[in-house]
């Protein structure tokens, strides 16, 4: 059973980060995995969220969407359906807890960073390149603070990536595709941090229940695609 | 260190299910993981969603809220503030996604099962009480179209159950309450089917990023309350 | 024409009220009326709201729900439709109202009581059930507050009960339950004082205009049922 | 204790009707209590709500609003809060509810007529001056439909009207003005049909609860000021 | 090719201001183009919004709408829809834009005047005539607190009024009434100072694209009806 | 007075479209005008709206918006605060009607085409690159149709383009970028068939009213702008 594009089953699909893609954010990023698209804003405030004023503690959110053709077929706006629908907030928090899995709040000050994940085109795995992506434009809009000197040490501790791992056919497979996510009877998203260790672990059968042995292979193919994409963002950082 | 409650780590809070507790629902359950209550309820209605018509198969699905009152200081309800939150959201996926890994789509028919997990006291662990109540709800609900010869087969599969599993001061412990959940440096939600397999797995790191060894430990804990759950689940049921 | 569960035309049904019902809240009742049954809980907070600031008065108020499967058939939630419904916010207002008309403001100082009265299971009578046991809950509230010291006087000039009455095949009735409201050519909800007095008074004519002849046995009906829930009230309290 | 104006206790304000005072509404009447001043619209449409069709009975409803700057300071728009406030909704039924009452829905065939009552100018008793108005502009929109051929019979059962009374400084009081409302200890509104029937009553204690002798003062005030409402209605059509 | 109503192609229809229509309005018209008619109200509040606070200059804003059966056929209420329609946000920008060209924001001070224009009645126009309606209650609100000695200067530079044009049949034609704006090929909306100067230019292809001819025999005819609009502003003001 | 590019007053910015941007938009362009990108998608879909099924005719429609870090500083989004803004609707709207202006409806058959215009960089003129972009993507959504054989005739009239012009330090300039936007006097959008027409003038005086000699400049400058698009189109298009 070959995959659609033609990797083989542990492969990334090609990823490559386009950093200061916008020229108002104080960092920004076009991420792609294969032909999944996410534009991620960095935006700084001076300041934090009133109920986090006088705590010494910088705060990190983020938001993610997607443009409604970013799909094969059209999807209505949340904006005029007047509501944000279920997958969107989930999304949005997760990628705001796993980029807060690295943050040192106390280093970053009275600061706000908020990350704004636009899914430009949809091709599966559009939130863990979000969070992947955002990683990265968090990383410079950090570097704009600290260039400024507004930041006495360096809040991030680690690096963050994401990746999604599923059983296709009965075989473990990485970074999937939107018509492999489709087939899949068992999908994970994994968020790691660079050192190897776990941020976020979600994990759904979406046809039959999963065995522990099924789960330690997908998990073990995860970290082994959060290796490589945290060398990635690093390459991309010019580290 | 002890537990607030003085059970060992691996022990569950006293669980109970009420069942038939509301006269109208097709199926009723109070259920009761300690301190935390969740009130759900199955309404059975003939007929599908429209995207599903014609399809011959069932759909079940959840919403998950919480009383204003149910927590230590009052929240302002959703339907006031005019829209629902990422959190309740995001858990009346959970719910509903758990319920379907061990319905049988076919063998309920075009018919829909909704099922309302409403918490009455929250104590930590509502959203994995509300799968483990919303289960044996579900059960009575398929009994009443089955007792009406509504159905020619089982559409209940296996059962299902959750149950919270978290570190606290590096201690893998069982069925977190609320102020062991605040304290948690990992926290995890595993929702099992009777047959020991897994249908989700949520692991997140609250404080440190966690490793395979932690979560190893987590997966085994919780392995091991959701069977003692589905044991409570049958003998509810009278099986 | 013998009345649905036997009672004569000027019996209530019978009414229980389990207080403390909630772990959290300062002062909680679940109120049965027969079958009906809502959940009242009693949210103390310091200050009061920014229009009544600094006037040494404290302020009093309540919100009515029904959970979607408190009825026969399942309603949509009112957070998910995104919008409060007119009898919602009617009953919530009534409410408020009632139990304003026995507090004093100025003994209870800027401290604010928020009343959340959420029918769990509804057959006739809930706004009634919902001001009978929300008193209560508010009579616990204070409790609360005065045990601390928070007060100097007390806030409870009176207490308040609420009945509803109704005219079915000619005949005047004490406490419709939910079978009989449907069949009522007049239904009326009086709210009164625990020494008599009228707080509200509200019939409509669901069929035929009525006369005052029919008005009069009405209200009489009404005083007597107040009287009743006054006393069970009372017991209730310990008093 | 002479009244704003000079009126004895009995006395309604001048009442007005300008009836066809819109050019495209099937009925309309600009109605005036005094200062108060109510555009009521009634318009027609062939059907009934999904709901309704096929019983072979029409439908009538009403919707109430205030223009911005029809009070004293001026309100936020409903439409710019984006949602409809309590009192709205409630005065929207009452309207709604009291025209229903004098409606034969089997002689009005499967029609619907939406009575629409925008207060321009509110000096106390809108709600009313709204029923009173909107009937004369229902007697209308019937008048249009039986002219038409569109009705065998009338559905028109009876006239309806309703007056506002109060106790200020212990005087009964018929048809308050604002200043006379906000200092009413109570407020009662009453609906009548044309041959001295109760459609509503609606009394609320704003000070001290009332007596049963407080509450026959007032409700004979308003029988008297609805008997002479109904004069001037009559007299309005040019009956 | 008459006009429905036997102008000739440069007459404005009749045009009334009646001044004071409303009590409480520190400001306010009803003005009438012909079957249109708008109630504009000025009011005003010491102070400005937010982010204009310690500025020294005042504001200006307009808020238009539709009541439900001003038109042919009634519209849903913008309130119960629970959003605002995106022509309505347009035309109540367009009305706030053309009143603040006229003002001086330093010589108003720190004060609010919000303009409602709510059209009782539509019959093509009701942009324009709101715009010239409202500019007579906004200097009679000016006038208002120059007599309360609240302001130093005059903050009104000039006089704005506003009026249609269109192309019918290939004739240009002035102030267009319902019938002929939905067969006109071109529309326009022009706003003029009292002096002769352009405030805003809307001209619309509604069939075919316009050239520079017929633009420019539009903006003729417009400013021939400014002219006299601003006429009947004076006399209206009695000037 | 150098222009802050260094442009003349008669220049527009390098204008460059990408098309087939997107990989599932049956048209798809990235347009830039200097730093100002959107991204223009059209979504085909066989059918009309209801209101127009029957009719024989097709449907073309525009929805713009913005990327909340598109601008200098992060704006909230609208589906975050549950309603779109005056100036969104008033865009899209806008840019419907200049499509629809060149669009044939009966040669594109009862088929719907939907224009997402996303903001994804501003730095003025929006709205103009939106259309011209939306025309481009229009014509490669049309000619998908064709391939497929789906149209008999072709839909597209003619071409369509728009330019912003204004007036800065009494200058009139072409195609204004953000910082000449904020101090334009007077502000004018043009947008114009291929053949030299008229379909949408707006002009708004921002600071003082401008006369009749300052609106012709600023039309005969946006003339000459607008045929240099149509060539710009073209030459993307391969014409």
């Amino acid at each position: 059973m070959a995959r659609p594009d033609g990797r083989s089953a542990d492969d990334l699909r090609p990823v490559t980060f386009s950093r200061g893609w916008l020229a108002h954010a104080e960092g920004s990023v076009l991420v792609e995995f294969g032909r999944t698209r996410v534009l991620c804003a960095a935006s700084v405030t001076e300041g934090v969220p009133r109920w986090r004023k006088g705590s010494g503690l910088g705060w990190v959110t983020a938001e993610y969407a997607m443009l409604p053709r970013s799909t094969n077929t059209r999807n209505d706006r949340e904006s005029v359906k007047g509501r944000i629908g279920g997958r969107t907030h989930e999304i949005s928090r997760l990628v705001g807890r796993s980029l807060r899995a690295v943050v040192d709040e106390k280093a970053l000050g009275e600061n706000t960073i908020v990350l704004d994940c636009d899914v430009l085109q949809a091709d599966g795995g559009t939130r863990t390149a979000a969070i992947t992506g955002a990683y990265v434009a968090l990383a410079d809009a950090v570097g704009y603070l600290r260039e400024r000197g507004a930041l006495k040490g360096n809040p991030l501790k680690d690096s963050v990536s994401a990746v999604s791992v599923g059983i296709i056919d009965g075989e473990p497979r990485l970074d999937l595709c939107y018509d492999e996510d489709v087939k899949a009877e068992t999908d994970m998203n994994v968020v790691m941090t660079g050192d190897g260790r776990f941020v976020e672990v979600q994990g759904t059968a979406e046809g039959a229940p999963f065995d522990k042995a099924e789960l330690d292979a997908l998990l073990e193919l995860a970290a082994g695609g959060c290796t490589q994409l945290g060398v990635l963002q690093a390459e991309a950082l010019g580290r």
